[in-house]
């Protein structure tokens, strides 16, 4: 397929539907029409108290890139459309505004990460990769974080290329875990792409391939000075941890023995045995690596059971986010220009309240406690509303209403950063490295609660009352549209 | 990261340690040894009776374009490899051999899909890529078949992009389930790559964008001909279908009024009172199409409820196969060249039963009944076995053995089909649509019973007698070889 189209472009990578809508707002005359779409889920991902947002970097890529290929404009063309339309789409580039939070930031349910202001056409023929590289970038970043959160001070290394969901899973997801605090890839792509470090040594096969473990291990140390022997490939106690000693012993100062890597049976007790072998032989510096099938709550038990464990390999679990592989964020019309040049915000009304979207341009703060350091909620307000200069604030739940507090002597710090002015790429991509300690100062602002990796607090994220306020008018709006509308079509049929 | 390095390749789209134990092989003067790996996966998933095999035609591209570009060979010295080795690295290409079953085969568990025969350093740097898209494209062809197979006459449309887990299973995973009987998807770009029908009219935000119903489908209307309309935004038998209806009514002929789609509320319910008002206004060809988070058990469940659904848009469910997001094929050495040349088999042994490979060189032969032309079982025989010649043959249980039978009047099918003949493409890939075709016929093989999508009957995969018992023979041999190794170690220690 590749050697078919080379200027395969990723304009294309979006739902038909797009290109269709796209059309009839083209021919109405409607497609200048300026709309503001937010991005944002609705349920936190696997139960924890909080999302890393990642994704960024490839979205701007693909917006800077955003041009239909020849190919794309011929295949479109065999589809059946028309030259008009297929004129315009050939010179169409994303000329509008995109605001977004920085990769790396704690993002929690119903509120905006980004947001796109641009004309109709071209903010609906984005919409799909957008959510594409949001939704799985997003979800990895928040299992690794949830990984890493109970590895603590010791190592966590992302092995899951083999079971990743297809070749950019694998890379795309080696960065989301490295930026929520991973220390290192197998992925040896992914570390020349992004600048991850990169970790591995020898497979099973290397032994099958010298047919025993201490021809195999010898073979390994004479070829590399960095040695992690993996011992589990016929009896870990017996035949492997002994052969790896024997041959570091041998080898002396000639290699750097760094451990030893378990990848089956019983990792508690296996790790407890191996360790003080190690130590008795002297090797009290060896680290034990340990893979397996391992998730967050295989290493807090674990743990708890003592397990000697310095460094974990995390395959499967972590690459397919294999308990919840789906992040849901949606992309929803906040306000539109109407046919006068104005805005008029909009709303999406359901049976299911908490699918209601709140209408409106809208700015995210975090409201940090200026005393402890510590965020107390974030706070949803209109565009042109300031709370930076308020001394005083009222935080209310959105749904219980009745919960509510006051906040005094805080900081309100903006979450959105703009990206995108008309077009105009304004926004300097900061190193992996800086993000990786972005994500990592962000978490040290959340009280333990919210961090839990099992039933945390829910983090308070609140409206403004003139955001509250502006949606119930809206609610109060469509509710009585919808019943003149009805009320037309009973006349009417 | 896209711009850094335009001559990305997949030769680094590996595991570091594929990379490492090669620099053993090649110091050790151990690279030109020919290695034989099969792969296989040992559990069916989903629970599902049988798999459809996907994700060849890849492996074929990815072989074909096996080599490393100059920034990888430079991130290599960066990362601290040495000349000699990146020397030999910068010339490496595929000049193995590959047998596999076609795109579109049934495969079960514990059966080679392929066999790689190539020198020990290709055959372990393209594991890693081979896994990654084997189990993907695998996974998501049986998730298709699972859901075609109860959505039966019905069509079955992907719709998964935004939830995919990244670009390529996007496209990908478009692919595996048009292979496996999907009858189109709404990826405009992976109908273009692959010839597959896309399919899409319109979103919600297109009735938001024009804030009634009634005004935006008459917009989508007068600007294509082939309507269907989604009718769920506000309230869809008192709104969405008279407001269908009535745009329907008004502009006759101008429209091809293919039919409306459902997306919220309970759709056996809606989709009954739906048919009963398009049939009332002389809509009576018109289609129901119907999505929401449907998997195959909604779908059974909404048709046992009498649905009046005659289209089905699948989404997450099938696109991240969300019930079990990774299939756990594995790639084992089965044998290998040793120092005078011969090849001698290899097996690994493990605590776990089921984890103990079959050594040696196999063919599969599935062996269909000629009386009725049904599939009987698999049978998997060493290279050098010809079954196709026997006139009756004894088929056991590999782990019950004691459950056999014999069987006359049959035919061999044998499943492996020579793709690379040392480094050489010998294999036409067959056009996408001869794939799905093959799909469909392979199923039409096997007893219904196989096929239920819950609790099916297991369907049998056998060893040869002679395959058996090398099997054992290896299994004693490198007992034998352990306990003297474990007795050596005792000795040194």
């Amino acid at each position: 397929m590749n050697n078919k189209f080379s200027d395969d472009s990723l304009a294309l990578h979006t739902d038909l539907y797009q290109i269709n809508m796209a059309e009839t707002y083209w021919r109405n005359g409607f497609y200048h029409r300026k709309a503001v779409f937010e991005l944002y889920f609705r349920k936190l991902p696997f139960g924890n108290g909080y999302a890393v947002f990642a994704g960024l970097e490839k979205v701007i890529e693909f917006l800077k890139n955003f041009k239909f290929s020849e190919s794309d404009i011929n295949y479109l063309r065999e589809e059946g459309y028309q030259e008009d339309y297929l004129n315009y789409l050939k010179d169409i580039r994303f000329t509008g505004s995109l605001r977004s939070m920085k990769e790396g930031e704690l993002v929690f349910a119903n509120e905006p990460i980004l947001r796109i202001e641009a004309p109709i056409m071209e903010a609906q023929l984005i919409e799909t990769p957008i959510l594409n590289i949001v939704n799985y970038q997003t979800l990895i970043a928040t299992k690794a974080s949830r990984i890493k959160h109970v590895i603590a001070g010791g190592v966590a290394m992302e092995f899951g290329t083999r079971r990743a969901q297809e070749m950019d899973a694998a890379v795309w997801g080696a960065r989301a875990a490295y930026i929520a605090g991973f220390d290192a890839t197998s992925n040896v792509r992914a570390g020349k792409l992004f600048g991850i470090p990169i970790s591995g040594t020898h497979a099973h096969s290397l032994v099958q391939a010298y047919r025993d473990e201490y021809t195999a291990f010898k073979a390994y140390a004479k070829t590399h000075k960095d040695c992690v022997f993996l011992v589990d490939t016929y009896d870990t106690l017996k035949s492997g941890v002994p052969n790896a000693i024997k041959v570091a012993k041998e080898e002396g100062d000639n290699i750097d023995f760094k451990g030893i890597r378990l990848d089956s049976g019983d990792l508690a007790y296996l790790s407890k045995e191996a360790r003080r072998m190690l130590d008795e032989a002297g090797f009290n510096h060896t680290k034990i690596i340990a893979s397996n099938d391992l998730d967050e709550k295989t290493i807090i038990n674990l743990k708890s059971q003592g397990a000697k464990i310095d460094s974990w390999g995390i395959g499967t679990q972590l690459i397919t986010a294999y308990d919840q592989p789906a992040l849901g964020a949606v992309y929803k019309l906040v306000s539109i220009e109407d046919e006068t040049g104005s805005m008029v915000d909009t709303i999406k009304i359901s049976a299911n309240p908490e699918k209601v979207s709140t209408p409106g341009l809208k700015r995210v703060y975090r409201i940090i406690n200026k005393t402890n350091h510590k965020a107390e909620g974030d706070y949803i307000a209109l565009e042109e509303e300031d709370p930076k200069s308020e001394k005083r604030l009222k935080m209310f739940h959105p749904v219980y209403t009745f919960i509510s507090k006051f906040v005094t002597n805080f900081e309100a710090r903006e979450l959105h950063y703009t990206i995108f002015d008309s077009g105009k790429l304004v926004y300097q991509t900061p190193s992996i490295q800086a993000i990786r300690r972005f994500t990592k100062e962000n978490l040290a602002v959340f009280w333990d609660e919210y961090k839990r990796t099992t039933m945390p607090e829910e983090y308070p994220v609140d409206l403004s009352q003139a955001c509250w306020d502006n949606k119930m008018k809206k609610i109060a709006e469509v509710k009585e549209n919808v019943a003149e509308m009805i009320a037309g079509e009973n006349r009417d049929n």
